[in-house]
């Protein structure tokens, strides 16, 4: 099966449409267009234009609302709560780290969590948007329950990822994303098309035995956190994925834990919510409200330097700055394109021909 | 090797002493007893009573002032730079948190960087202090390079502990405090003593193999960060590391990775310095600068009701929430006393028979 290569451009113009179709502002329907292709260009396929149709069925049930009115219902110097109305997390998050920035021009940081809000994308699009400010940005989000805690075998808490990026002066800024599971479900959905094994320590049965079965999901097992098991650590990754959650929901007042709603539209949100929608925890803090930037930023061009020089065991060429592999492939899919697997490109065109839309 | 006990007033008593003794005033004496016995008692035995007589032996070398003036060096709304003076972290830590806790008290959340400071205890107790202000704490630190990033041969990171205490209403705080390493360097210790082998994915040799022999650090192994390997995620550990790494020395002005001093007084630290001694990183968010305290106290009590009741696998009896088992030893050992090893035993006595104090 092998995969088409679409230019950005081409699939920036879709997206945009089909944004604008159901009904977004254009500032809106851009802004998510930007936060959807970011994931694609940076190698991050689960989450992006794969995922546009799922938006719309959201859409379709009236989950996601396509115009919100997004405001801070709470706030101090340095924090607010803002309520997303039910919009895209794509729209809802960048404005909310927005927020976290200016906070931050003026009370040395800026800490923004988020209500009423749906799935943002890449954690690390929200992160990046300090760099410019010469802040270090930081983003988080719950999502949908897949993952067992340690000694569980009840889901109770989702990928839950953590994005920090910190910028420096010649090197490039470092930027770690990551869910807080030992892999991201993205990676299970790619064996599950190849229909290839896991390694173990990345799922487990229903019963949270070991498995190496990549759609163990769908007859009640669980995704592991970071660690794999108890032995290797796996209670810190639930201690990650608690905290990503506990920021980002009971902070703000949104579903957490086992209550936050699917992302899936073929399943119903729980009835009994604890809050309002997904939440999201994005936060600025201004470098000079530390220390003058530039010498922050030539300190960091040292880390960077010293570790991506480091002796590697033997077979490995160097050791990976967080944010290098996704930077390259960006400049990479920049110039040739943007390979899409053929069942994402089918789901495209379908979607495209419901709104008279060529894809 | 039977371990002896000790009520934890006689070791208190003799912490005391011993802080008197090499010139701390008063204040910083009982302080640092107080976070140096919470680790005893909280079950997190090598960053207790058994680290005494080695800030003993970094206060003989001069690389620890027991009596520091420590001073905000840089400052905005939600911002400090601690300047510890080459105190002992046990003070520095805890004066700087007090620092963020007054931040958020008016900006609604406060964060510390620390630089010039030394080995701060257990970074549980700094994160704690925001607990009876309403308030989540945070604390990090960097630490002696002990660790290998993925792919690296060479060891360029510490433990670099991550602590996060947050309030309940009812239910004890959740408290998750731990290493970004698959294990703590103490769980190794534990080992050597015990001459057993440790789990693979714990510590590599000096070539980067796997291995089981805890003490692979003395003919250059290293340790391994959260993950065990890049299959299972040990480039998110790294992250994770590298974040602390980053926050606690580039944005105070500590030492940073390689360049981190080491505990160890018989090591020197590195002649070509790229800042202050070691470095911590805190914080303190006001839960009402987010929403009102008790309201999300009680949905705190709910969360962990919830994970606290989840289904287990078979064999565990219960899902353990972050602090848990650390607040239930600290109840344990607060009434039955503190078990010590001989060869810690042996150490104390050596210690007090220098300054003429009984253990």
């Amino acid at each position: 099966m092998t995969d088409a290569i679409f230019n950005h451009n081409h699939l920036e113009d879709f997206s945009l449409a089909i944004f604008r179709k159901i009904g977004c502002p254009e500032d809106h329907a851009k802004l998510a267009t930007e936060v959807l292709l970011k994931a694609d260009l940076r190698g991050i396929d689960s989450h992006g234009i794969a995922r546009l149709s799922g938006y719309v069925r959201l859409w379709d049930k009236k989950r996601v609302n396509s115009s919100p009115s997004i405001k801070i219902v709470h706030e101090s110097p340095s924090t607010a709560v803002v309520d997303g109305d039910s919009g895209l997390g794509l729209v809802v998050a960048p404005r909310a780290m927005e927020i976290a920035i200016s906070k931050a021009q003026i009370a040395g940081t800026g800490w923004v969590a988020v209500k009423n809000s749906n799935h943002f994308g890449i954690a690390g699009y929200h992160a990046m948007m300090a760099l410019p400010h010469d802040m270090i940005g930081m983003a988080m989000t719950n999502a949908s329950p897949l993952v067992a805690p340690t000694f569980s075998i009840e889901r109770l808490l989702g990928t839950n990822p953590i994005a920090v990026a910190i910028p420096a002066l010649t090197q490039p800024p470092f930027v770690a994303d990551f869910a807080t599971t030992t892999a991201a479900n993205g990676k299970l959905e790619i064996l599950q098309r190849k229909n290839q094994r896991a390694p173990l320590g990345w799922i487990q049965t229903k019963d949270g035995l070991p498995s190496t079965d990549p759609n163990e999901g769908r007859n009640g097992g669980a995704l592991i956190p970071l660690g794999s098991d108890r032995e290797h650590g796996s209670h810190k990754g639930f201690c990650l994925g608690s905290w990503v959650d506990i920021f980002s929901a009971v902070l703000s007042g949104a579903n957490y834990g086992p209550w936050v709603p699917p992302f899936v539209a073929f399943l119903d949100p729980p009835s009994d919510p604890v809050g309002e929608g997904i939440g999201h925890f994005l936060g600025a803090m201004r470098i000079d409200a530390f220390r003058p930037a530039d010498e922050f930023k030539r300190h960091m061009d040292n880390w960077i330097s010293r570790f991506r020089s480091a002796k590697t065991v033997e077979g490995e060429e160097r050791l990976i700055i967080p944010g290098d592999p996704e930077r390259e492939l960006n400049e990479e899919r920049m110039r040739d394109g943007i390979p899409l697997n053929k069942k994402v490109v089918e789901d495209l065109q379908a979607l495209g021909a419901r709104f008279n839309i060529n894809f």
